[in-house]
């Protein structure tokens, strides 16, 4: 199950804006990849030394630096400081529990988006958190562990195509919000999928089991929404307030991610609405169902509880019983009993309860 | 059932703003529909060869468009880059998807609106995209398909009278508006139908399949709300933005469509009431007949299990039983059990069980 | 039950701001009835010829026209263009399912209100939609059928009186105003009353059939919410927007209505409350009742079963069974049974079940 | 039971404006108390003559005049005009069910507030209505009868210490206010202590009767909300509206107020919230002893009824049954019979329904 | 349990302003706490006589004065005086029951905040005052009672590291404030782990007491929210009031608490939303388990009751009963009912119950 909460308190006693890993390690190494480009010419390397990233906020070309790995303290934080990052800013970046915000530094932007994926074996919802920094003429990626979330926007850049390579870091910064924002559709999508085979199962036969599924699908989409629902906000600051580092050129392709970011929420939204309904379907199907069992037992009983008792009477000991001794009696006790029997079946069938 | 969810997602690896078609191809072969129009003459045409459309931009006349049919994605591409829209606007058309929403691109205005059916056999809510874009001189239309929604425009334009063929393309595109407004009430009686044929139901002797019926009502409800809940705000933004292509004249008009729209969506808000009402309802009836089924069983076994016990009392064995002997033993028996009986029955009368 | 959806839809291919009347007819001839006042002389008259209305737009006096009846759409076009309404006016006046709301046409301000009464038998509410027109020296009302709703207006202007005779026609729009807001008074405390009975029922002892009018009032809560919740919005649109027609002294007493209509809608909202109230404590009573059927059973089965296997253990045809010959085995198998009862009473009075 | 609605509508064919009383006559006499005070002194004096309060218009010192019982129209209307009132404060002092308002006439605040307390015996919540004018040198208060919420003012009036004597009109109107809502605490201790005495019966051994009360609490909590939220808005209004009549140095007080009419509000929020738990409560404390209940019946029927049937067994009267000539037949059977119910014991403990 | 709700009135005919006392008294002595410090030094005392931090009012150090325990109203009366509080903040620190708000002064900024910490047993949410105002070179805070949640502030003071040494009072204050929020996160924890905790038992088997404990939990979590929700908006008011006692350089790390502030606040909706899904989890198990035990009742009850009857049949003592005497009708029956018994429960095999 995810965990509901977790924690994002430094230790006590330190300052804010101290820099500490407050997560769990994902990857063993940090990783470093540095992508520098403009319109002729593309260099991807990946970095050993971080020092070699200094060099390219003095260069022209459009530095993007992607970090995977936050556990190393010091190197995000020697990164933070060359880049001139605000103390906050990077205890943001290495406290991975925030939700998603932008804030313009005049110098820089920075926005943290939380990148979603299903876990091992495809069950549990998996949120990391991206911190990007926009700068004049670079763009810094900070994620918890490699992921193939950035890979189109790297192939997009590599093939040399299309409007990214002669645009600037802020057309960078809107093709990750928009990777990212582009596979929140596939977890949605898997979500509906699971909400659609629930409901079938529901509608037929539902097992018990179907209750904890539906709880843990409730639980989940709450947790969904709590991740993306403030990016609609996030995105509509960055648009709104004419931020500086983002030209107007832009400004469309924001508004195309802000658009699907309101259809994700919508869809969260009506999965919604759709999961409390299965609750009380099932509710409703569960009390169905003891109507039927209570019908099976009620039918039983009030047939062959009268029946005994008839039968009970002549199996009395009385000496004086004239019913005991006549001819007939036994055919007769046949033909009275089924007689009540088929009465009953005949109002039992009246009240459509057979 | 209606799929809680279409993927919208283009291919990874593509560049925003690519036009690949996303959804089922619902028609064999694009067809394309010209009206070309002024007050005194009108020039309806089937065109086989996009390019036959293209000269109309230059034209005077207020030219209409129509696409049915978004799978052949180069014809769109080359219709778009003729009228010069923006390549985002081309991937909105193509990705039928979208919620509705509208875009004021300077030169022309982009509008998403989607268009409701019942389909196959009336039974589950369809709904296309239709993307308008309104020019200076011309109306862009595109549909997944031929429908009749546009027609009664169609209509109202070779009769050559009111206002519509004086009045520029933004009366047109305020007309196809209406016109797919206008449309949303057949679905909404529609639905207003089934809810009273149900509660009519519900209040008379349901079926355990109502349950499913109002499951499907209460989603497909949910999925009707957000299809037109938007277009509120996108005619308000219309009507808001003192859109330049939009002459004074059309406000009151738009007004007009504005106050539809929401009459829509009250309606669509008070059938999400009535319907958990019906939930409800449905609850309680169960629990009523589980009731009238508990009294069944309790009337027979609390008159029945005593008077077997007695029965059984009088099949003992015992060599020292006095009653046995007694020659008025049985009648007594008769009319001590008959009295019970009577008795029980006069207290579940009195409890109003009977 | 009350229609929860009525067509506005004008027929296909006509175009918007075609008068044609959309509902039931409700009265068999129009009537027109004009009230010609200033603060010294009154003048009412029954019309015959509705042209005989037509110079009162010239004159000084104030002139209220109030045309019963909306099917003679020649007739209501007619008067419209006479006195220069808007085409869309004249549509929304003809199709009475309208919302209300305020039109300002800089010459005119075009109001929709709902008039709500009980129908035949006082068993459903009925919403009938009455258009005001306020002009420069003329007042229109248009209403589905004669109602007693504008009696008192027309009472206060008789009287000659007050402030209504010497103030002009946005003072006469007031009081119109004013009467209908007054009127749903008596609606929402008929309402009030239902709902009490309703309650005192339900703390009584409630009968299946409350369940079906516990749902009828939620229903026509939702519909009545509905009917008036947007006339808050269309008060307040008159009071801020500084409309030219009505000058300031008006300004008080409208604020005077809004009040009223405030405070109806909040009775109405507690309504709703109160109502999904009642809804729990009707299944909770049922469920309370079903724990009571179940302990009789429980407690019937939970004596007698055992005795009889008792008395059955003594009807066996075993040859051994030494019990059967003793002298006291009866009297003491009677004691035991007697015990034993006395022991399960016990345990459930003990339980608090009896 | 609290009334859910008490009529405010003025007979009809009644301008409005027009003063008449609504409401139920609450005091025999109307008694109206004068107090006239500066910093230096105060003058205290029971008023039999109503005209005897005029003269106070004129001088410099703050008078205080209290009016109890308003049945009297007349004197009302007299006051009223004497003082300049608009006839429709008149009219809502009145109508004794306004919502908390306020109203700004330049010359004059109109505020509305409702006085609450708790009936005879405790029982039921009274709702009052005092009407409250603020003028230049003047303070009218219009109560429905003698309460002793406004008696601490005078004690403190009287004690002359404090800003009281010295500030003017306005700081007594904010000092009445004060006591006003001062009182709603106490009204919400009542019905907190209530709601958690109801906490803990429903978490011990509920009764049925609790779902009454429960159900009267959620309603009056209704009610309770519904005249003291709109209280909220008033205050802030006075606040910002920047009334001449109030100056700066009482805005502090005024907020203090706001923050405990905040303060209450948010605790009614909390006991509805805590209510609809309670709610939620008795119906599963309810199911759970349902399910105490059917689990007896069960082990009964389940233990003894296949008993039941093996002693039915050997009461047959087969002539060739074998065992019943055997000599261990019957301690054999009572071995087997004791063997199966034990196992059933066994079963059902394992359930843990034992 | 925590009480709902704790009075904050004054005792009647008390001026407002006045300084009482209300709440419960939680520590023995009053103790005052003096940290004195600029960039250089720290000064810090535990001081005895109140009197001897009225010099720091006029140095050029920082001085940050804490009291514990408000109960010694008089000293209260005498710091605020000495510092020119207004009465109302006075009686606004002693009566501890306050909501979050920040009022500014001018001279000074007034903010009330809430420690939360689970009470002894950590059982219980209590929740306490902490008043703070923010001089231009002081910073005085009121606590109930010696809490450890200030201490991280005063060791970083200590250490003499940092901005917060450097900077003024501003950033003390809002040190303070990062430490009460910090603190909320260890609370929100707590009741993450506790809810977790319920869902795994209430997916496993859970017991009647859960019910109680989520409820206690819904009712806890009502409390935090009123308790924390406020501080959004006072945060927020503090930001953009351009205070002009907090300097731009402040901003930054007041907007990462609001960040905190909100994280804290969505995460307890969220276990609101979880804890209404537990709710209804518990109520479907209970359902289910009653299934359970009605389908144990009616397998049982189906199968004997009909094989008892069969029984019964021949004990009864008529003479003429051809079967009785027949050799192999004791064998047959026994055949006859193993086959129905058998029939029976495959039955119940084919509608699952088994």
């Amino acid at each position: 199950m995810i965990k509901l909460f977790h924690r994002v308190q430094k230790p006590p006693a330190q300052a804010p804006g101290t820099v500490s890993f407050v997560g769990e390690q994902k990857v063993e190494k940090v990783s470093i990849k540095l992508i520098d480009y403009d319109a002729e010419k593309l260099d991807e390397r990946q970095i050993e030394d971080f020092h070699l990233c200094f060099p390219c906020r003095e260069t022209e070309t459009v530095s993007w630096i992607n970090v995977n790995g936050l556990h190393d303290i010091e190197l995000v934080r020697k990164i933070g400081e060359h880049f001139g990052l605000h103390p906050l800013v990077l205890e943001d970046i290495a406290h991975t529990q925030q939700r998603p915000k932008m804030e313009d530094y005049g110098d820089y932007l920075y926005i943290v988006l939380r990148v979603l994926s299903f876990g091992e074996g495809q069950r549990n919802l998996v949120s990391e958190q991206m911190s990007l920094v926009i700068g004049r003429n670079y763009v810094l990626t900070f994620q918890e562990r490699p992921g193939d979330v950035l890979e189109p926007v790297r192939e997009r850049l590599r093939r040399g195509k299309g409007r990214i390579r002669a645009a600037g870091p802020g057309y960078l910064g809107y093709a990750i919000m928009d990777a990212v924002v582009d596979h929140y559709f596939k977890i949605v999508e898997g979500y509906g999928e699971a909400i659609e085979a629930l409901e079938e199962e529901l509608l037929g036969d539902p097992q018990q089991e179907a209750l904890a599924r539906i709880h843990n699908l409730k639980r989940e989409i709450v947790l969904l929404r709590r991740a993306i629902w403030p990016l609609r906000e996030v995105i509509a600051n960055v648009e709104r307030d004419d931020v500086e580092l983002i030209d107007d050129a832009v400004a469309p392709f924001l508004r195309d991610v802000r658009d699907h970011v309101i259809q994700v929420t919508d869809t969260i939204d009506s999965f919604r609405d759709i999961l409390s309904g299965l609750q009380d379907l099932y509710m409703s199907t569960i009390s169905n169902r003891m109507n039927d069992v209570m019908k099976v037992l009620t039918i039983f009983a009030s047939i062959f509880v009268p029946l005994t008792f008839f039968a009970g009477i002549y199996g009395m000991n009385f000496e004086f019983m004239p019913e005991l001794g006549w001819r007939w009696s036994y055919p007769i006790f046949w033909v009275v009993i089924l007689a009540l029997g088929g009465t009953m079946l005949a109002f039992f069938r009246r009240r459509k309860w057979l």
